[in-house]
């Protein structure tokens, strides 16, 4: 029997409807297949914010200052962002890692994985060299197996990064999508940004090409938190360890993931579909349902979480669950219809 | 400045762009004005699970045998079931209530509220008198006004009993919903016995009309745990308590009520839309939109419990985060672009 089948035959032996935990249940038996393990165990969850500046914003397409990507570091580690108030009430422990943030932070709190203080301007020249594509990458692996040597069953990836949907969405534009269906307007910003926002995009993919391969697109248009992030997923995967991606940004950091090696979405679950438009075209093509849609667009790791958490719930119902025989409860002739 | 726009100035003053919590931030506000309060407070929740027999059981319609309510309460009590393992990772205590199991409970856990031990079969004669109709729905008004006293600021509603989707078809269907759009198939139920059941409630409801109002309509086919939740509805309403509502047979009882006064639902929120067809019908009805989509059809209140844990992350949110000024970061110049 393989792990799946023996998953399966445990939930449809709990007191319910066969599968009448619709979701959760799918949830359990990913997790199952992910742990190798046909009762999978969840004892710590970790939120990890990658963060990191973009060279690209000194063209002008954010209208935060590039400054706010430090200032919310220092309120990520302060307990006091939308991410840690999530994370408490879920009970993830936060990791914030400095991937390339402009400013040094002298707090023992912080991951220090600093690449260099921020990407070059994409518009003018590659955001980065070949080194420190690897340095990040590497950083992103190393940073996996420490989340498997804490115990970590599950991690949650999220992002700060002033300018980073512009990145994201060059380098996925470059893999091959198309820009009317990757570049947000948000909702703030006006026609004549958004026009700006697309020209400097579009421009940048065409400086770079043509692409060798997904590190080359990583290279020439991405940013150190994103490329973290990749080597971080093909990490968690070689490890065993489910991970939950967040927006637009970690899911372009996961696409380019994906097109190094197409079994990452074994290991990986969507936590939610972000209102940012791109997105769900993004896991679509990777195959992945998002698990929750609530017009979220903070980033941070924010919808991730709350997937991740619904993913704990659904193996604690197969944990948890008392069995139709131990419970002592009458099965129906088919076991599939509503009570 | 009213409550909405004193609760939406908070939350536009947190460290993030504007609006970017979406629907966490609509619960937040909903919340608040539920509650009078610009910062709502959630400090205890409950799952209530209302349990009673269905006397239209003896024709067949469910696959399940009867004795299944009277099991599965046995199994919440001893907190065997999906809605306790859920109840217990999402910070809820579990309120049982008999309102018309047949078979009598030795149990000081379960709080005991049978009218009569299951309703008449309605496909020959009413479910109920009149006097049982006021008893239960008497009943539901009292056990909100247990809720107040006991300081819940949410409550879940849940139902168990075996043939409630057919009496909650039923009540619908007299109410004016068409059948076609309100007899669920199920999954394992098979052509045959679909049609069964849908020539039962059809000639059932036929038997029965006119219907002059909601209460007669509750008292010829309705069931002692659908009618006690509509008085517990209405009585949360009066009280100012958040009620969030779970699938189809809970819902049919919440649209009685919205029949009876149709500003419940600044009081209800949908905790989630279930697999049973007709379920995201009578929410579209009531203007109620689900907070998540989890194919689950269990029933119990679970998806209840997970919608009303959202919503008190949004309160989480709202009560938590750091302002712009507090964490000294930086806004941008209209507030609601993505970082």
């Amino acid at each position: 029997m393989t792990i799946k089948e023996e998953a399966l035959r445990r939930l449809d032996n709990l007191t319910k409807p066969k599968g009448s935990l619709g979701d959760l249940e799918s949830f359990a038996v990913k997790l199952a297949e992910i742990q190798k393990n046909p009762l999978p165990v969840l004892e710590k969850k970790a939120a990890f914010i990658f963060a990191a500046d973009h060279g690209i914003t000194e063209e002008g397409v954010s209208l935060y200052p590039k400054e706010v990507t430090y200032q919310m570091v220092l309120n990520f580690l302060a307990g006091g962002a939308g991410i840690n108030v999530l994370s408490r009430h879920l009970g993830y422990d936060v990791s914030v890692v400095d991937t390339g943030v402009s400013g040094d932070f002298n707090d023992k709190r912080i991951i220090n994985k600093k690449v260099a203080p921020g990407t070059a301007n994409f518009h003018k020249e590659p955001a980065m060299t070949e080194l420190q594509l690897k340095t990040a990458m590497d950083n992103g692996k190393a940073l996996a197996l420490s989340a498997k040597e804490k115990g970590y069953g599950l991690v949650s990836v999220g992002d700060m990064g002033i300018g980073n949907t512009s990145t994201a969405a060059a380098m996925l534009i470059a893999a091959g999508f198309r820009q009317e269906e990757i570049v947000d307007r948000g909702t703030g910003i006006n026609e004549t940004i958004l026009e700006k926002k697309r020209r400097i995009i579009v421009e940048s993919v065409e400086k770079h090409s043509p692409y060798k391969n997904p590190l080359d697109i990583m290279r020439t248009l991405g940013g150190f938190e994103l490329c973290t992030m990749t080597g971080f997923i093909l990490g968690l995967k070689t490890l065993g360890i489910a991970c939950v991606i967040d927006g637009f940004p970690v899911s372009s950091a996961a696409y380019m993931a994906y097109l190094i090696d197409n079994s990452i979405t074994d290991y990986v679950f969507a936590g939610h579909k972000s209102k940012v438009i791109g997105h769900i075209t993004v896991l679509n093509k990777m195959g992945l349902k998002p698990i929750i849609d609530l017009n979220m667009r903070l980033g941070e790791g924010s919808g991730a979480v709350i997937g991740g958490f619904l993913v704990e719930l659904g193996s604690r119902i197969m944990n948890e669950m008392a069995s139709f025989e131990s419970a002592d409860v009458s099965r129906s002739e088919t076991d599939e219809e509503n009570y």
